[in-house]
């Protein structure tokens, strides 16, 4: 049975697995994220070390180039992070372990991971958002990721904000109070003068669930996803999900009429933490099945 | 050479059509929308008068049912257009002609007429809006229209909305001040009490571009889209077009860093007035397609 290799790459560490060909994660390391020179040959090892896989699948904390005739495809971009800014992290791969390197998102791996083993299995259309340090989102439409000028950076959208509710002006660089800029973890720590995991004001995580709650249904009106799952370390706070729920029925206002039992709407990944690393095992499979399309006389 | 049927069903008129192979329209008619027991059958006597086509595809004002296991697939659903709620537009059309009948929304039609002939050709992923009396949105990714749950409504998605410039309190039934209600011919008509057409103030203009501009900025960060196609009669506005790109640029302040030069990325209907029904022989295709693998021994 074939071994495949997958690498969720996060901005603080790096998760290496190999799984069999029904996703089950084989075995992992975890490899810290300090810079291309060292953490790209550390998870190169990694996959020299065990059984030889026969692709990898890359999940990338980005923003990422994910066009294949681009002359920087399999790059970290612009990202802030210092040392990771226009970095190739498929090349490397592929040109040490000889074998195809399947890319995209973080989150859009986490979509796929999902969508393929997890909570959006036997859907059409699955949506994946992760409130953390920051907001992401991805997707999976028609069986693939999404993605199309670059990859969704759902995370800026811009929602109402009530300054007389709300009076904090935001904290994202690009844009203030985006989504991003008003309830992702750094803007609770930002607003509140503590980590989210110390607020325990009933009014913060009301006002966390109201952002929360536009972001899905805005979400649910563009997308129009079967199924959304929220994940990420804010979005694990006991009982947020059942007021981010109460809300978005609300401002939905009764349209569509044919709105799903929220439960079974906005929910948890089914894979815990390893959607990612999952969703880059199916990265690993699509990238393993081009290579012999492209090979077929 | 196989002859396809369109439908472009609207609230106020269908355009009936008969298209060749490559989309090119070679007849039409138009059929106001009275009552379902007169426009269908109308629409019917067309298709069965001139040259008989392969396969009919319909491009529906909504909310329609697209999901195929449904008992209630191909109805218009909740619509609250005067004796067309519930009415089941699909059955009448393949019962009488007795060929396959492709079913979507006009948006997403109109998406699927720009992607394969007009606007969105070669692309990966497209976005159409209307901004007409109502704001509509269809997409078609990876070559397919958009939906899942039910089919994009991003009419309603929500908007930052500062009262201070804009007292007014919104034109949507369900929303109040969702983008619809902010930014649609009705908005726009109830807002300044006159007809769009007859809305000569600049600050006015400004403040529509305003919103269509946090518009196709949510959809630029959730569907990631190569181009966005803005149709409909609001839209149609001289001048309106570049208000709009010049505030997109400046509210994404710089995210993604790649944006597309503004005026190849926000563009008009390529087909004109006929991506609807343009899109509706691609339907017609696709179902003809669909009945042929069925089939397949």
């Amino acid at each position: 049975m074939p071994i495949y290799g997958a690498v969720e790459a996060g901005g603080t560490k790096w998760v290496c697995a190999l799984a069999d060909e029904t996703g089950q994660v084989l075995t992992t390391e975890v490899i810290a994220t300090t810079t291309p020179a060292e953490t790209i040959p550390a998870a190169v090892r990694f996959f020299q070390r065990g059984e030889a896989p026969v692709a990898v699948g890359v999940a990338s904390f980005g923003p990422v180039d994910l066009n294949r005739g681009s002359a920087t495809y399999g790059y970290i971009t612009t990202t802030p992070k210092p040392g990771w800014a226009n970095t190739d992290t498929v090349t490397p791969l592929r040109e040490a372990l000889g074998i195809p390197v399947g890319f995209d998102t973080d989150v859009n791996g986490a979509a796929l991971g999902e969508w393929r083993y997890g909570a959006g299995q036997g859907l059409d259309t699955v949506v994946y958002i992760t409130v953390g340090t920051g907001i992401g989102m991805g997707a999976v439409v028609h069986g693939r990721p999404l993605h199309g000028l670059t990859h969704p950076e759902a995370g800026h959208m811009r929602i109402p904000h009530d300054l007389g509710r709300d009076p904090f002006a935001g904290s994202c660089p690009f844009h203030g109070d985006c989504l991003e800029g008003l309830a992702s973890g750094s803007a609770m720590r930002k607003r509140w003068g503590r980590p989210a995991e110390q607020v325990d004001d009933a009014a913060a995580w009301e006002l966390e669930a109201e952002y929360l709650a536009l972001a899905v249904l805005n979400l649910t009106y563009t997308l129009s996803p079967q199924r959304v799952i929220i994940g990420g370390g804010v979005a694990k706070r006991p009982s947020l999900l059942d007021l981010v729920r109460a809300r978005l029925l609300d401002l939905a206002g009764g349209y569509p009429g044919d709105l799903p039992a929220m439960d079974e709407y906005l929910v948890t990944p089914a894979l815990g933490d390893l959607s990612g690393v999952t969703g880059a095992v199916e990265l690993a499979r699509e990238a393993l099945e081009r290579t012999k399309r492209a090979h077929r006389p």
